[in-house]
């Protein structure tokens, strides 16, 4: 543990991404704050050399190995010696003096890497939905066996609800999780069976990367953060309210138990709950973020979610209430829906058919370790494969 | 202190007014939780005896001792003895057991009460107004000097910015104080100064006394509870600012040295702020309260506060950047000029114009000490009474 003046020592686990990129940002900005000793990303990116040179971490780190071979000579030109491979890379989480692992990686790629951080009893920062959603229990038990090892929710919404959980002696009764609504909040089921890819990919408040607008605009996101908050703040899937809210100024809510709600709000901009994650307990200033104007906002409406234009968010909690491997086998199935719909494989109403098609043909397994996760994950994916081509050989 | 399986033994000042009602309801429903040891009231009231009967407390007092002459024997015939007069009470405050003193009286009758109790030690639920506005510098002072003296607010708006300063490490940079607008939200300035008493005295949100909802109609209640926000959380009145929000939904929020935002939610109903007080600094189940539903509220309103036409709530920030005895003036002046609109005496514009002309007249005392802020009371109201005879007088 560095000394309360020293920066704080970070991973960035998934450098190149939105939420590594911020977290970079931050460290350019307050280095008496942060310090960046290690950099790692799944494929090479233009900003990826950059960042190393600007930041001259320890250890720099490629998920894959043969770009990581093609560019290995690329990085020795600068006395950057590129590691990867996923055995070199949580060897160096073994081992390294981080104070904050932040894991900004998307998809079940970090299950392993914050397993083994926590394992070493490292304090993670997470922004990757999937390690909770798939295995959410292990996560839960590895915090509890590991001194140390903690996980800062970094996601605007799980944010919001552990600023608002701050103070001690204070029990909640409801978790009221905001949603945007999405690209499709008020259209009709047609409009949304007719969209393109491209329409889509329109999100109206936050610019993220491809997978997570679609999961936003079928409200699977939301699902995805249900269950997210009910292994982060240790609730059942119920206590969780989704309720719609397209300004996306009010992050989330919490109801304690005296019927008074606390709120975080700000504007859509993930710099604040990124930071907070790497300050917590503190805070500290944020000089050039401007101050939340709600005179300037002016009206924060917010509507009950339609759980039938919206089957993937009815989908997430169910396979949070059937728990053991069925929300690992659902942000699976997801993932290749999702990516199938990108493919123009499927439409839009056929992400949520097939989700639940794979739900329904899902075996479960009894409360998985992390090799079964990992299983549930690939035979859920080739379930949902399977019936993705089954389907459209019977269509074309 | 009791044992935190006791009752909380509560000293209840005001027990006829709204807050004092609230107090003994929550007593009532909830007698494991407290015990009401005192019960005092300025005139006495037909609820007065059938609250003592029911609380059966140690100490019954009217502060109105001609009053209390007349209602001595009454009381005498079910074994209850009443006390009055302000030395009387002040001298069961020294001495008393009580683990709260709820201060639920209206008006600067509050102030020496509020001292005592404080210099005494003991924790102040303090929803008198006046106390913080006239003494603020007094009251912090005290909190200071004496062991296990406080001050937990009751208002709504300074609970919800109490409640959100909860945590830890978290300086702030900003409050931001809802107001409802009140009834003359979007009224033109013809027609507030035409209005009736009777028109002025219809809230839209909140069930208050007559002298409260004129001050919330001029805005002058918001004035003062930016002055008593200052002297609670210690900041320079400028770092306060006024939000209108009709619904009352939002009780006040908090800008974090971060840019992040807290805001307490709930109905507008007191019992959330006043139980808060009383549980502080835990919070504690309140079984019959509806949950906040905001889906039915639909939208929340942020408008900015119009200081031209509600010159009041200039002139309380006027009169708090002065500082010294401003602020006490301000709150005589203002009562008397409510009072002169409540009998007819002057026309709804005539209480900012009252009370600006008081204010330029006023003789300021540098630090006053108690007895100086009673002297400054006394002297603005005189100053404020002869003003609206003169002007009678010369428009009659």
């Amino acid at each position: 543990m560095t000394a309360e003046t020293e920066p704080k020592k970070l991973v960035v686990l998934g450098a190149t991404g939105s939420i590594g990129q911020s977290t970079l940002a931050l460290a350019r900005k307050y280095p008496d704050r942060f310090k960046i000793i290690a950099i790692t990303a799944n494929k090479s990116h233009p900003q990826l050399l950059k960042d190393c040179l600007e930041f001259q971490p320890n250890f720099v780190h490629l998920m894959d190995e043969k770009v990581a071979t093609e560019n290995d000579s690329r990085f020795a030109l600068h006395n950057l010696k590129l590691y990867s491979g996923l055995n070199n890379l949580l060897s160096y989480l073994r081992n390294c003096e981080a104070d904050i692992v932040v894991a900004g990686m998307v998809g079940n790629i970090g299950l392993l890497p914050v397993f083994t951080s926590l394992q070493a009893g490292l304090k993670v920062a997470l922004a990757n939905k999937e390690t909770l959603v798939s295995a959410g229990h292990l996560v839960k038990d590895l915090i509890k066996k590991s001194p140390g090892a903690d996980v800062i929710p970094v996601d605007s919404e799980h944010s919001a609800i552990f600023q608002c959980l701050q103070a001690k002696h204070q029990s909640f009764k409801k978790i009221i999780l905001t949603a945007s609504g999405g690209r499709f909040r008020t259209s009709s089921l047609k409009e949304m069976n007719e969209t393109t890819v491209e329409e889509a990919l329109k999100h109206p408040n936050w610019a993220m990367g491809a997978k997570i607008t679609i999961d936003s605009s079928t409200l699977m996101n939301k699902g995805l953060e249900v269950i997210e908050a009910r292994w982060l703040f240790d609730c059942e899937v119920d206590l969780i309210e989704v309720v719609v809210h397209p300004q996306s100024i009010v992050h989330s809510m919490v109801e304690f138990e005296d019927s008074s709600v606390l709120a975080q709000l700000g504007w859509p901009d993930m710099t604040i709950p990124i930071h907070y994650a790497l300050t917590h307990p503190k805070r500290m200033p944020l000089e050039s973020l401007p101050s939340l104007d709600l005179v300037k906002v002016g009206q924060l409406s917010f509507e009950a979610p339609d759980f039938k234009r919206f089957p993937c968010l009815r989908l997430a909690y169910e396979a949070s209430r059937n728990s053991h491997s069925f929300p690992a086998a659902l942000n699976a199935a997801n993932e290749v829906a999702v990516a199938a719909f990108l493919d123009g494989k499927i439409d839009f109403s056929g992400i949520p058919t097939t989700i639940e098609w794979c739900l329904e043909h899902h075996d479960t397994i009894k409360n998985p370790d992390v090799m079964e996760v990992i299983e549930v994950d690939r035979i859920s994916r080739d379930l949902c494969k399977q019936f993705i081509e089954r389907d459209r050989r019977s269509t074309h």
